[in-house]
């Protein structure tokens, strides 16, 4: 009863557990009754069992190798070794999920002096049998022996010298036989043993250079990287030989069962006649289009066209074949599911529902949200050169190039002289706003994918590098600096905030283009998922942005942006440093204008959906200038003395800001700001209801921890709702409730639902919290905290399991009290597919995003319904 | 059936609930057959009821007083309104718990015209009857009628005019029964009614007043600071009238058990001959020694004597009585658990135990662990003059009085020149500490009670006064002011950290001392508590300090306040600035003596005892300099370029260094640090063994979040362990554990729990992070939030309930995966009682807190081991 090794006859596509994904799809094809040259696969569990026994083969493995190989060569009619006509085989790897480049492979392997002999007899070409002879010791002298490939190159480089030929091609049948002999020398002078010309002795040490290349410490490092768990194993395909490089009639390629470019429903790939597959992939010649392949090999072409349909329609998926024809004949030897871009996958799933070959639910779950993230930002030019100085963290996506500047206000002023720039800073803060909006794009040598920077400029959609960690910005000077690298204002560079590189100059965009796939793509999720999804948008143009991409509503609206243009700025900072209540009322009283102009213009593009608008968050002192310079300026302005403003500054600067005097704590000791917003709100509302918009406001408060903070707020709230409603003659709906992101709020959830109208998780603060990680100074340590696998993602990036306990307290907490409780999410997270499968399954009623997101999370929120429905 | 009154025949001390304090103790003493005026209690139930039916009694309440005045008529021979022998009452309020000032009285209560003839004839004395009418008229239009008592006053004043005399006591009868008609006349202008004359209307309206008075403002604040609550009520206290002022033969007096301020038992306290209780109150004539009182009326005086020592006996506690002497008779009007200092309350708690009247358990219950804090620490003389002129934030008790500096620079210069100085900082940093271990108290404006210069101050054991915000510190121009006060360097102030004063100018101290009486008490804790009680200590003489007050091991010795002294912060700054990890790790060799030796000293000093090393903890920063000036030097003592190192600092710089790149952070990213202090401990643990020394190390990782982040740690540990261990031929035993002091390491405690022999709340942190507060920055709200009720304790001294929640995941999940893992607390809350409480009732094993608490913390510990007993 055979253990460790199936005859491709015996296996199938489910058994890719046991025989890796290509060793499964080989015995599919070969039950399919396709030309697939014969052989077997050791299981992955005969893998595991070696690295068990640290490197010993399990007792009985071998034997079940060598029967194997007997019942091939009675079935190929070849002999391991023979002269005559002998048996050669591939020895390839293949893990259950494919690790490209990981892994090692040997050809050809069974050849020796006499095997050299029989091929060349039965191909009536020495030649070939002599380059198959030196490249097999090459080979596996190189992947098996661990023999350093440079001796054989100097080997041939040397041969060619004495030959006075230029090229490999060009090396005669003697010359290669010779190489091969000399190859066998090095291999010993090398190991100390002589190289194994028993075809078995060969095959045995193959099994093993493959199972120990599964332990290789790259193989580990993509495993990590990729999580993938090490317990899975590799199996290992042996198969017989079949030659591209036969001659003329012969031939190998490369197929695709529709363009994986742009998924175009087109047979697509390469070939190369007379060709063994590594020429194609080496890049020594060009390989030819598929379609001429007809012309070359009728016949041929005719079966692969056929099969190749017959293979997706049996997988259900596009293909990416490997085929060979050695004298006319076809051979497949692998198929699996192909790579694409994202255009291409999303045509793909839509064109595939149509065809039949999927459900819409199939096709929704095909696709990775993520990866269609580049389909929503400009992105960089494939085809582009790139002077890469060094890569960041990978923020907000999408690519742009422009000038460098070095303050908000520089941007500005650059751009109002119509340069295109990029705005570099160590970090930003609000202050910066101004400047982030006019910029192309931004890059920061600090904070993470949760950074300031990186939040805004999502917010905008705008590509940002942020944790440029080897940037050194010297503002002052107008620099930074790369190592070695200066680059100062006005030079041209370009950022990817999809891949977190920062390049020298200008490097050509491919803009954004939603295809009419995608929408029918989202289309069909709007069908199926359960979450609501709104976006973040703090202005009127976020809030179109938002309604375009199909947004529900608004889950965030931040007021304090509201505070930093030019006029406003002013009156936030008279307010801030009013000597008396009196002042600080008079100044809140002529922002309330503009306030309440920006929410009514928000409530009319919103009409109808429902707008959550987060009271003011920040702590006071990001309002006030920081320099001495600016103070005096502002000093002037305000008519105050330069030392009472300075002293102000300094008494509102914090050691810690993030945990600070700002959120409901600011609304708390300062109720009339709190009162202003509320009336701004309400009177926004009504305004623009009794233009006859429909209008849903939801008063948010941010970083409530205590439940009485809430109530304090709430009492606040209606009573100034009640004046206005009074004053105005009219009454209108609105509800109130809280941010959810200290982990005291969690806690506390029960209590707090007393006073709200709905949850809404700032997933951001929570995480920071929750690890005591400044978002703004993660930079330092998190890209090695992943590096090393002490984090296996970025939990301001994806929800981290910790988070997500606090998360799950805070839910089952307010759902005690409430069994109905509205409950939403606004942090970043709220646009990634992952945390929005665990949103679903905590049952959150709605998730916000950035306008750019929604796309993203509509589709992602119909695949977690699939997911629950199929567990 | 009576319901709501109940005579004090009926009651006893047990029905304190229904009949308050006073009516209970009252019933109890009458009980005994002491002299007790008789009277009766209107239950708290009544007044629950009345306060329910907005103002209105509830039915048969009236019925049922009648009934028992007209009892108490029989019972004295007296008649309410009598012309012959009228009954006069007192009308008082009385709680289950004391609320001094809080509640109202009204005496006399029964007076009108008629009574005052009888009165007059009965003690034959018209004065003293007139002035008894006059001064209920008073009382009752200012308690019950809510009469402005100016008014009153300025009549006097004027019959004194028109009597020509100067004190109240040289108006005649005639002046004072027309004053009381007067007194009448402004009543019924003030209120619009006329003054009720009948005795009945009277106690109706003065039962309601004093129901009433229960839902005040002053009373409804007071119960909220107290934690009392509203559903108490209070109980009412009709009491014939006793007159001390009757006569030369009459007097009242207040008197003690034992000595209220030292605990001595000698019977003490005051009287007056000839007066009434508001007379001793008001402090017009200076009361007399109470064993003058023998001579006066010397059967009174024996009488007294002996039933105080019953009441004693019989209350087992100091009682502090309010007696009457009417024509010779002695009366007990109250008696209650008197208060005291906190030196007299162990001294009373451990000689009551010696005269058999309380258990050892019921002495420690009777002392509040946070009242002895005083005996640990100097305090200001209690009879001196202060001028205060702000008061901040109680950080560090003790009391202290310097010249005031503005750097730890200056503060070590002052002081080698012999001066005692106060440092006074806007807040500290650990560069401050050299600065602080001279001074001899911090002075900040900004910061908490956990704040750095509190939380430093009170290790060190040092009076701190923190977040005095009015206090704004212009420390270039070496002044401080508060208002319009001004002062400079060398100004002496006097700052009591107990209290919060800030006080100018010298003001004398009291030193502490801990009492035999003390010592006694803590023996009987230890005996008790099963917590283990430990001290926060990171210097020999800090171990030394611990060890005195009992400490039995170090829960967290901290290493980075090893890092400041002169020549290492040098050392300590060349390993941050190295440009490679050769220089980095030659810095550290240069710092590894150092350590090593400070280790040897503390575990020698620990001989026998454990001692757990915290790695090291801030964010590089702290270790460099701020200032370009000082940058220029430590570059140029570096050989460095001031460009290089101010990038450095810049680069290092974070925005919130609490949730920075620190902890645990900086030892994965920098493992040679983490190397070092390995070494120098294990080192110097195995060099004291050698010397005789019983060494337990015990290796602490704080900020641990993620469990990955301890094994990381762990490995290294134990790798270096190996090799320090080969090096030297000698094995110790040691643990390695982890803080638990971010919101996630509660959440992953199960996963953490893998890798951990112990874990160590940092509740500080903790605290910090699960509510995002910054205890550098909570100043500017948390005040606010106490004063709004928003908070009812500061959560930095008393752990919160939302961070309880925290701690009982954390330490139920650890325990999950190691049933007997050993867990302790070493934040500042491991020193506060009602936080040990907790800590004992989750199973801790230790508590840790500032060797200055140690004894609080036993005290507290037994304490809870007794309550849970209780329950």
């Amino acid at each position: 009863m055979a253990n460790f090794v199936f005859p491709f006859e015996e296996g199938s596509a489910e058994e890719s557990d046991l025989l890796g994904g290509k060793g499964a799809n080989l015995a599919e094809m070969t039950g399919m009754g396709f030309p697939v040259p014969p052989g077997f696969t050791i299981t992955t569990k005969a893998c595991n069992e070696t690295s068990r026994r640290e490197g010993l083969f399990p007792e009985g493995l071998m034997n079940e190798v060598h029967e194997a190989i007997t019942v091939l060569e009675k079935k190929t009619g070849k002999v391991f070794g023979d002269s005559e006509n002998p048996l050669l085989v591939s020895v390839r790897s293949g893990a259950k999920i494919s690790m490209p480049g990981m892994m090692d492979t040997v050809l050809n392997l069974g050849m020796n002096d006499a095997a050299e002999k029989g091929l060349a007899k039965k191909t009536g070409n020495p030649r070939f049998a002599a380059d198959s002879h030196r490249r097999f010791v090459q080979m596996f002298s190189d992947v098996v022996l661990g023999v350093n490939h440079h001796k054989f190159e100097k080997t041939i480089q040397k041969k060619k010298e004495s030959a006075s030929v230029v090229e490999d091609t060009d090396l005669s049948a003697e010359d290669l036989h010779s190489l091969a002999q000399e190859f066998k020398r090095i291999a010993e002078q090398e190991t100390g043993k002589p190289f194994p010309d028993d075809a078995h002795l060969q095959l045995e040490a193959a099994i093993g250079a493959v199972f120990n290349s599964w332990d290789s410490n790259r193989a580990k490092k993509y495993r990590e990287i990729n999580g993938i768990p090490d317990s899975l194993g590799t199996a290992v395909n042996i198969q017989t030989m079949v030659f591209g490089n036969a001659g003329n009639s012969s031939g190998t390629g490369v197929a695709f069962t529709r363009d994986p470019s742009t998924g175009e429903k087109i047979f697509f790939g390469d070939f190369l006649m007379n060709a063994q597959g590594e020429d194609v992939v080496a890049g020594i010649r060009t390989p030819r289009e598929i379609s001429e392949l007809e012309k070359e090999s009728p016949q041929a072409y005719k079966e692969l066209i056929t099969l190749q349909e017959k293979l997706e329609n049996h997988f259900c998926d596009m293909q990416d074949i490997e085929f060979t024809i050695e004298d006319g004949k076809l051979f497949l030897l692998q198929t699996r599911s192909g790579k694409r871009t994202a255009t291409a996958a999303v045509r793909i799933a839509v064109e595939m529902v149509e065809e039949g070959l999927l459900t819409k639910e199939k096709a929704i779950m095909r696709l990775d949200p993520n990866a269609l993230d580049t389909l929503l930002h400009p992105s960089l030019d494939p085809k582009a050169q790139k002077n890469i100085i060094t890569v960041g963290i990978a923020a907000s996506p999408g690519a742009a190039s422009g000038k460098i500047v070095f303050s908000a206000d520089d941007a500005v002023e650059w751009v109002s002289k119509g340069e295109k720039v990029i705005l570099v800073r160590h970090e930003t803060s609000p202050e910066d706003i101004h400047g982030m909006h006019v910029s192309e794009g931004i890059l920061t040598a600090c904070g993470g994918k949760a950074s300031h920077a990186a939040v805004v400029a999502r917010g905008m959609g705008k590509p940002c590098v942020s944790g440029a960690a080897q940037v050194v910005v010297n503002a002052k000077a107008k620099k930074f600096m790369v190592g070695e690298t200066t680059l100062s204002e006005g030079d041209v560079i370009t950022i990817d905030g999809g891949t977190g590189e920062v390049i020298v100059g200008s490097v050509p965009t491919v803009p954004a283009h939603l295809s009419k796939y995608f929408e029918t793509i989202l289309d069909w999720a709007n069908d199926i998922r359960r979450l609501q999804v709104r976006a973040n948008a703090d202005t009127p143009a976020d809030a179109e942005n938002a309604r375009k991409f199909g947004a529900e509503g608004i889950g965030l609206c931040r007021t304090e942006h509201m505070f930093f243009s030019d006029e406003r700025i002013h009156l936030v900072r008279r307010m801030i440093l009013a000597s008396s209540l009196e002042e600080r009322i008079r100044a809140l009283e002529s922002l309330l204008p503009y306030q309440r102009s920006d929410f009514e213009e928000i409530f009319t593009v919103m009409n109808g959906l429902p707008v959550t608008v987060r009271l003011l968050d920040p702590p006071l002192h990001e309002f006030l200038p920081k320099k001495d310079s600016e103070i005096k300026e502002l000093a002037g302005g305000l008519g105050l003395s330069f030392e009472a403003v300075k002293d102000r500054v300094q008494h509102l600067t914090e050691v810690n800001p993030m945990l600070g005097h700002r959120g409901c704590r600011l609304l708390i000791t300062y109720p009339e700001i709190l009162e202003m917003q509320t009336r701004a709100i309400l009177e926004a509302a009504i305004s623009a209801m009794e233009k006859g918009v429909k209008v849903l406001p939801e008063i948010m408060l941010p970083l409530v921890g205590v439940s009485d903070e809430l109530r304090f707020c709430r009492e606040i709230i209606e009573k100034k709702a009640e004046k206005v409603f009074a004053e105005k003659g009219k009454k209108i709906e609105y509800q109130v409730g809280t941010m959810i992101e200290l982990p005291r709020a969690c806690a506390a959830a029960e209590k707090i639902a007393d006073y709200a109208d709905f949850f809404s998780f700032g997933t951001n603060d929570l995480t920071q919290m929750t690890f005591g990680f400044s978002r703004d100074d993660v930079g330092q340590f998190l890209p090695e905290y992943i590096k090393l696998g002490l984090l296996s993602a970025d939990p301001f990036e994806t929800v981290d399991a910790g988070v997500e306990e606090l998360i799950k307290i805070g839910v089952e907490r307010g759902r005690r009290n409430k069994k109905n409780l509205k409950i939403s999410v606004c942090g970043e997270h709220g646009g990634d597919p992952e945390s929005i499968d665990f949103f679903d399954n905590q049952e959150f009623t709605v998730v916000s995003c950035s306008p750019f997101r929604v796309p993203i999370a509509r589709l992602a929120a119909a695949q977690a319904v699939i997911k629950k429905k199929n567990t």
